[in-house]
C-alpha cells in the first residue's frame, strides 16, 4: 500500500496550494489531482450538487486505487467529508479541521480572524469548529470572493490586487486578532501580500499546510509512508476544464512546466479521461 | 467517552511544557499528568528500564479511565511508543513524529537542526524519521543535556544561561539550518533565548505544541472532544519526586498556583497514591 498514490481534489484549481505543500512536506508521495474547473465555483451551489460533484471525482480516483484522499476545498470540505468517511474504506482528510487547530496552535489573545467565500463563511464551519474546541475565543469572519478571482485572473503580484486586498481586510483593523485563517485554498498564493497588509503581529494560518502535517500523521500512524524518494512523473492532474489553461496557472504555482494534466469528461457514468 | 482526562506521562517536569500547550489549544479538555522526577532523567537508563517505568505510569492513568494518552517526553517515546501502541486500546501519541512533521511544514531549505538529550541525539530517532519522509534533508543534531539542568534549576533568565545556550549553538553557525527542532520537552521554556541567539530567520518547532495539535486532530477524528468548557480543578498532578518541589516549578510555568499535586510511592505492585 505504501507506493499508492494520494488523491487530492478540489472545485478547480485552488486546491494546487495544498498539492504544493504535499510536494514540500511530502516529497517521497505520489500526487494524483482532479480539478473539477468546468463546474467551478462551488460556493454558490446547493450542498447536494456539491456532493454530487465531489463523487464523481472521488470515483474517478479510488479506481486509480490511491491510498488516502484529501479534500482540498473548503466548500467541498463542508459538504462531503462526513458522507465520504462513512463510505470510503480510506482516511480521508478535508481543510476546515486543521486550520482550527492551526488557529488554536498560533493564538495567544484567542481573537482569530477568518477568511473564506462566501459560502464557507455562511456555513459557519471554522467559527463552529473553533468555539467547539474553545469556548473563549472571538471569531471575525470575512467573505473574500474578490481574492479568488485575483488568483484565477493571475493577477497576484499587481498593483490594483494589492489595492482590493488592503481596502478588504481593514474590516479586522478594530478587531485585535492576532491570528488569521486563509480559509479558502486559494489564498496562500496572495500570503504575501496578505502579511504585509495585516503586518508581523498577525500569524497567518493555511490550512493546507496544516492539512499535509495531518496526511502525514496518518501516513505514521497507519505506517504506510512510502520510504523511498520518487521520480515526479509518476504525479497526474486532471481537469474537467481546459487542460492547457490549468496547465499554465498550476506549472507557475509549482514550478514545474513538466506537468503531466489530462481532460476529463463529465459523462452520465462520471468523469473519463479522453482518448 | 467525551468528558474523560487525557493523559500526559514524563519522566520528569520537561512534559509540562506539552501540558502548557494543552491548556492553551484544548482548554475543554481535562489533564492528568505523571511525572516520574524520582527516577529522572530516562535519558542514561537502558531501554529496557525506561520501558517499565513508563507502563507504571500508563497502569496508573489507564486505571483512572483516560480517553488518550501522550508521551510528553522524547526519551520515552523513542523507548516505548510501539509498545503502548500495541497493547493499548486508547490512542497514543508521542512527540517525536510531530517535531518531524512540524521541522518539513517549517523548512524551506530543508537543513534541519535537532537539539535534545544526549540520548534522543544517540537513538537518531528525529534523523531517522526525517530522512525517511525526505530523503534530501540535510539533518544536524546537538545533544544539549546543559539546557536541561539550566530550566531543572529554575534559571532560565540568567546571563549565564544565555551565555551557556549562546555558546552552545555556535555549533551550528555554519550549518545553513533554517529550523530548529526543539527535541526535548524542556527546551520550550528557554525558547526566548534560544530564538534571540539563532536569530529570525531560523524557525524554532516545538515539538510539544504540535503533538497537542495531533491530539485535537485525533479528538476530531474519533469525535471524542469534550464539547463544553471545564474547571481547571479537575485536573491531575502527580510526581513520584517531592510534590511540594513539582509544585513550585509546574506552577511558575503554568502560571496556576491552585494546582492539585500529589505523590505516589513507587511499591512493588507499580505507583501508588499516598493516604
Amino acid at each position: 500500500m505504501t507506493t499508492q498514490a494520494i488523491g487530492y481534489i478540489d472545485s478547480g484549481i485552488g486546491g494546487i496550494t495544498v498539492a504544493r505543500e504535499a510536494l514540500r512536506q511530502l516529497p517521497h508521495e505520489v500526487v494524483y489531482y482532479v480539478g473539477d474547473t468546468a463546474r467551478m465555483p462551488y460556493g454558490p451551489r446547493p450542498t447536494e450538487e456539491v456532493l454530487a460533484y465531489t463523487w464523481e471525482m472521488v470515483d474517478f480516483l479510488v479506481k486509480k486505487d490511491i491510498k488516502m484522499l484529501v479534500i482540498a476545498c473548503n466548500t467541498a470540505t463542508a459538504a462531503a467529508l462526513p458522507d465520504l468517511r462513512a463510505k470510503l474504506d480510506i482516511p480521508v482528510i478535508g481543510v476546515i479541521a486543521p486550520g482550527v487547530r492551526g488557529a488554536l496552535r498560533a493564538t495567544k489573545n484567542k481573537r482569530i480572524g477568518v477568511i473564506a467565500t462566501a459560502g464557507t463563511v455562511k456555513s459557519q464551519a471554522y467559527a463552529k469548529a473553533l468555539e467547539h474546541k474553545d469556548g473563549a475565543v472571538v471569531v471575525s469572519q470575512l467573505a473574500c470572493p474578490e481574492f479568488v478571482q485575483i488568483v484565477e485572473n493571475n493577477q497576484s503580484d499587481s498593483a490594483a490586487a494589492t489595492a482590493v486586498i488592503s481596502d478588504k481586510l481593514a474590516y479586522f483593523a478594530d478587531k485585535d486578532i492576532d491570528t488569521l485563517v486563509l480559509g479558502c485554498t486559494h489564498f496562500p498564493l496572495l500570503d504575501q501580500t496578505i502579511a504585509k497588509v495585516m503586518g508581523e503581529n498577525v500569524a497567518l494560518v493555511n490550512s493546507g499546510a496544516v492539512a499535509i502535517e495531518n496526511v502525514s500523521a496518518m501516513l505514521d500512524e497507519l505506517n504506510i509512508s512510502n520510504p523511498a524518494s520518487i521520480d515526479r512523473s509518476k504525479d497526474e492532474y486532471y481537469t474537467t476544464g481546459d487542460a492547457a489553461a490549468f496547465h499554465t496557472l498550476a506549472s507557475r504555482w509549482l514550478n514545474d512546466d513538466n506537468l503531466n494534466v489530462q481532460h476529463l469528461a463529465m459523462t452520465t457514468t462520471g468523469l473519463k479521461l479522453e482518448n
